[in-house]
């Protein structure tokens, strides 16, 4: 017997469908298109992130992404806005209808970010952060959950039971690389997890090949793979000038190739629907 | 400067194709389609491996597989039929005019293959063996040289280098999965190495899903995420009878889940084809 | 350069010595000897982690371990007596005069915890929660920091610098093993860590062979292995009915075989002092 | 049931001790010492290897070692003096009479290196060499097996199980350190190998520091690791000059430090002897 129980595909055999709601749009994780995360790694400034948000939506994104709270291996390194970069993301929110998300790594700042965003992310080196899992399952608020460096996929739906035993049904998986020895790429993105997830469990499952891969040549085929086995989605990095970004430059798509991915992904789509359309996907 | 020459992109900026040629039939590998090899793990008997050799051709497969010699964790698994069994994939290769590809693990056993076998499999726990690698880079017959389970890419294209110094230029890589600390699949499939070696070597690339993931299940959505990312081919097994399958039945597509699969490849390559023809993939 | 400062062996060249003084004893780590820290994995009962304290004592154990905040894997497992437990471990530094030590695993537990713990522990789940390692770094109690499961060197010593840079310069590092793809151990203890470390770093390093490799009968050969390669001590898991635990039974040492170790230990480490005596030990 | 039968602690309940005699000596290994195998990495010239042979003669090395056949992730990189050495090992054994140990890749090495070597060494790339397993499993002469790069323990077992079917019963293995995510050292030494495998099997084990850490300075501590945790005997590199050697120099020890370590090793096996002979070790 699988150790997971809410998470398990036995416990409840239809997809779960995450629904999010703004003022001027609905936008559905889920139920079989392709929903795209983009934006940059960090919120830097009101300027550039509006600018960059209504570029994005423009572009065919269908959820904008932002950093305020940055989890970095070194101390010495830019932390992101905090609490302040709040009103940056809301403002973004009410100009252009999309949902935003953003990494909430204390349960000190719930209060804080709960009113204004649309999806709370749990990082992965949060993943196995009980307490803060135990607070997020009290919500009515969408949750993604990344999975560990290290984390086994029994692991990874363990973590999501926490967040589920505590009411919140409302949880996204998001397969971001995990740590091998490769060292060409930042991390080894686990395309396998994507058909294994379907298979042991009802969530909804997308793919960042972004902090997977490190590299921004790497993004688009990883989106592309990530489609065609199945992902519910994806949440790439876009940044204006990835050369001059605060984090993650190396990763980060420009928009007019983030344009191009996004055109690649629709079509890979498509594929898998009229496949499924007409007989279950493997 | 990378430490592989004759297998880097800078050695050679055209994509290698490879060509090969039986009585009836030109396939090629590396051109921009998905080039598809199937076949049993292992040729158990003439009659069977015949029957499923026929089908196989006309469900659409390119290359036909069939280990001869094959190498297993314990000495007291079924270890192939060995060179007895070259008549019957010289046999199939006559009757269906498909190339057929089988794995060498023994310099001593090139006499009985070289004449009846098209491409000459190197197994993922032979990538250093370099004696081996040194023979047949004397050949004038395409390998496959499989990614060893922890090898590096660095390291995989540095076995390759044994081979292409030898003046043997005909060489397919082949990712099958990496070793990781994750327990519900036999290996972690690097979707990854497909862009990764599409920028740092001009040699063709495919994928084998069944030895990556363990699970017939999984074959199919890692076959298409492989094909999405830009991987020159895959290579699968399928059994006409998986439960009795004396090796590897667990990752052994039917008949007629291989049918479905391949269906779903060509239209996940056309798009890929489509785009390039207007511009470069990334 | 090396990304962490504060924490480097650049930045002091003198080993950092932990003190830690109860009413009635004095602890050192890190200046020579071995340092045995043990006790049960999680505190089960007054009545016997009292029983136990007292026997560990007798058995020459240094500090006390118990678990009160347990972090498993699975949401349905024992999660430890919480806040409640806190006064059995008071009760037993009071009896014995050991120092006691134990996990926090959120920042809101610290005002119960501080008046009465002489080493607050954070776990490897925890090793980048950037916001606990904040917190302690603002206190003036030793921190022991464990080694993510998947961590390398430079982001545990760049975990340990988030403390550091804090003010607080009272850390004490712990290898507890690392994921690999292992299956018969737990995980692999990584003893290498520890010259390395010694190299690196100025921070005092123990081992802890229980949850390292997950079985009791490797707990003493790693143990010894650990103080030979140079460890500043080592923390055990010991229960007086290992069969009955009500976690990490199977890793749980008896009194009996944590005395014969404890006699191992000495003499290993004797050898080691004698040999710095006379010369630098590499 | 454990798949390995020959290998397993079950099919013989002794201890395996390997026997090796040379005209002037007999060597033991497995019988509670720790027996010591010294020497280059690879053997470069005649004069300095006879040199250092009888330097560590001296010094107190048990075994030589030194590689004819260098396996080198590079085909650019020196390979070794090949059959054109084994005169040199031959003359060094017949000076100093100490046994020589050198590494076979190529079965068909095998008549020049037989009469002339004591020990044969597969390397850790080739421990899933399957045809030289059976050649050398009919032999009468003793081989170390190396553990593969990512080998599990079960693997490696089975490996010397092939050998063992053969009828050859003499077989050391060698733990040398396996693949993980730290880039620090060249590889992770996995000490928990050694109790592992002398609770599984009757085989011998002893551990080579030197390529498992890839730093000389690391090579003492993990040696004496190695010894506390009831190794039977380490392999180092030792080198004149260091920063001359054309293979491995910087995980070289020069003889003044091998001196050093050497006795260290002395008393750390003597502890476990002391323990013992008046109970099991753990």
């Amino acid at each position: 017997m699988k150790p997971f129980q809410l998470a398990s595909r036995d416990h409840c055999a239809t997809d779960t469908i995450i629904t999010i709601v703004t003022p001027s749009r609905k936008v559905l994780i889920g139920e079989g298109y392709c929903t795209v995360i983009a934006g940059p790694c960090a919120v830097e400034n009101k300027h550039d992130y509006l600018y960059l948000a209504h570029h994005l939506k423009d572009l065919g994104a269908d959820i904008l992404r932002g950093g305020l709270f940055k989890p970095r291996t070194s101390p010495y390194s830019f932390q992101g806005l905090g609490r302040s970069g709040v009103d940056i993301l809301a403002q973004a929110r009410l100009e252009t209808g999309l949902p935003v998300i953003t990494e909430i790594m204390d349960v000190r700042d719930l209060d804080t970010l709960y009113p204004h965003i649309d999806i709370l992310q749990v990082g992965s080196r949060n993943m196995q952060n009980y307490s803060l899992l135990e607070e997020l399952g009290r919500l009515d608020k969408p949750v993604m959950l990344k999975r560990g460096l290290s984390a086994t996929i029994e692991e990874w739906l363990l973590a999501a039971e926490y967040v589920l035993k505590g009411g919140n049904k409302q949880i996204i998986l998001c397969e971001r690389g995990i740590r091998t020895f490769e060292a060409y790429t930042r991390n080894t993105v686990d395309i396998g997890a994507v058909p294994l997830i379907k298979q042991l469990s009802h969530l909804p499952i997308i793919v960042d090949p972004s902090h997977a891969t490190g590299k921004w040549k790497m993004v688009a085929p990883i989106a592309r793979a990530a489609v065609a086995a199945g992902a519910d989605g994806v949440m790439v990095e876009v940044h204006q000038d990835p050369d001059r970004a605060l984090s993650d430059g190396k990763q980060s798509l420009t928009p007019e190739n983030f344009a191009r991915m996004a055109t690649q992904l629709v079509r890979h789509a498509q594929i898998n629907l009229k496949q499924a359309a007409s007989q279950a996907l493997l």
